[in-house]
């Protein structure tokens, strides 16, 4: 059910790319229970003037590899999942494509006030709310 | 007040993705009660590498027309009508442009918990909440 | 901690755009306590076809200048804090790029139900929720 948007500076290969999108979603289905099948993800790329970022908020070092990943998902994950997802999210894409853990900006915008509401906000398909 | 991001495959021509554009914007004013002038929707096309989905999940045999409608809008929609939403923009991008039922995947995003809270998360010009 | 999407038509400087960036996030400073340091921007260009608004909903006269700028933020704010945003935002770009006050269209996405649920929300990089 998440909807991905995965947001990088321009220039990183198809393979590259495929490696985030392979790693944030394994790391999605091994800490949130997100189904294997159940993906969904949306990549832009952009130039050095419409990618501004912050290179010490938070006491982060941040370079022109950041990758900002956006999940639109149902709301309903615990803390201890969330933090989960971040922890490991940074631990696939570290080792590959090899990002560092400072470049990895996750947030996660719950479509719904709560797990109930949420699973009428996703139609995947044939004009049915499949999760009703 | 809805905000519509509608992300497809590149490659189609401006009429088609117009004749999207249109197609949920209709289904929206007819089963949620969005004025016809309420119209703002942004469309991005995205290569093959950029443009993620599973082909199958939950059973639902996707192609390459893919159409993602990610739709920001005010909570407080029952389910009655977020269901004859996505009937709707099924029924109608079927007739024009010609999308399969299983390429329409839509997401909504509640920008707010409920509708109190959600009427003061649009300013559609002029630095005032016009909904308030 | 908030994400900031801008989305304007194609053709614009870059020097444009960073006016756009530098005063909606000076708005945000100055009404809503973001920390200067606080800043995560994406700005995307769009061509006709693509980037569709009301010329005149609510009876606020638009043009091709339109900026839309989404928030992605924690729930939380005021009701008085929304209203100083969107005042001061179209003071700022009023002056600078110039924008009409009609043509700065902002949306607020609160990434969860409360403050509270918001905190987890949020990864700076580094693989943990900071605001936890």
């Amino acid at each position: 059910m998440p909807l991905v948007r995965i947001a990088l500076r321009q220039g990183k290969s198809a393979t590259y790319k495929r490696q985030i999108a392979d790693g944030i979603h394994q790391a999605m289905a091994e800490t949130m229970g997100v189904p294997p099948a159940d993906r969904f993800q949306i990549i832009t790329e952009h130039g050095p003037d419409d990618f501004i970022y912050d290179p010490d908020y938070l006491n982060v070092k941040r370079s022109d590899d950041l990758v900002f990943i956006q999940i639109s998902l149902s709301a309903g994950r615990t803390v201890e999942q969330k933090r989960a997802l971040y922890r490991k999210a940074v631990e696939v894409l570290g080792a590959k494509p090899g990002i560092r853990a400072e470049d990895v900006f996750i947030n996660l915008v719950e479509v719904g006030k709560d797990a109930e509401t949420s699973k009428s906000n996703w139609s995947f398909g044939n004009g049915v709310a499949q999760y009703l």
